[in-house]
């Protein structure tokens, strides 16, 4: 017998607490990217999404994660952040900007709200200026950016690694 | 002016010496899943994938990362897996096993050669009980299991934060 056996639809680990962090979305020019999103959320257990944009979430793509995960729909990301932050979210951004901090080394508060752009504009000014923090990712080589959706789930998994607990 | 502005294509971060990780990837179903990883790989500075399908890399999704990435084809896993063993790389698999360690606590040896398995099946016998460590991460909620390039996005963070400089 070998030492390493699949183990399938293992239980989900134990949250303590529902984890607070709301993922803010940026319109999106694919509504795969979107629907790979709310799957990411499912999984970590991040139960809310605000998205700003058009688009329909792909069963296919987001499994169960339809049912986990609650979409809300909001006009532009602005005011959406402006709202966050008067209910005491701490809002991080993930972009690549003047005075942003390396995830990598990044301490994440509990109530985030992480606030990812459009895959091509990324998080414009009227966002960027509200925000307590950005973001940043290094990258190593080619293309010069990841993917939204890669981005967001290497952010997700360190605040996740952070709260393990939720 | 505010804190935080937009930088485009802010140039990749140094790597004082090539990383040595290879990405080992069972059949995809899903070339798109394939172009996907190609682009990780691209932006991660790795640059090879060993891959044991078919299907056809995507311009349009892996980008740049086309021609920064070699991939090599090889007819199976396995034997791959194997022949990396014998050349000195620590053969870590992705997958939800028994006796599989959390990526979140794993510290990944320099010279790595990481193994993902198919969409649906994951990674067989043969690979498994050829491996030097499986690496899971912790699912938190619904569905049951993260998309094979979410995963492996996470796998890939975890291994660059680890080694920043290559």
């Amino acid at each position: 017998m070998s030492k390493f056996e699949q183990v399938r639809q293992r239980p989900p680990a134990k949250l303590l607490q529902p984890r607070p962090m709301i993922l803010v979305v940026s319109p999106l020019r694919s509504s795969v990217n979107l629907s790979r999103l709310v799957r990411l959320a499912g999984c970590s257990g991040i139960g809310k999404i605000i998205y700003c944009g058009s688009g329909k979430v792909d069963r296919d793509i987001a499994r169960d994660a339809v049912d986990y995960v609650t979409i809300e729909s909001r006009r532009s990301v602005g005011p959406v952040v402006s709202k966050l932050r008067a209910q005491g979210f701490h809002c991080v951004g993930l972009e690549q900007t003047t005075n942003s901090e390396p995830l990598t080394s990044f301490a994440f508060q509990r109530q985030t709200a992480l606030v990812i752009g459009s895959e091509r504009e990324g998080l414009a000014n009227d966002v960027l200026s509200q925000l307590a923090a950005v973001v940043e990712i290094p990258v190593y080589g080619q293309p010069a950016s990841y993917n939204v959706v890669t981005a967001t789930t290497m952010a997700v998994y360190e605040y996740c690694k952070q709260f393990p607990a939720g």
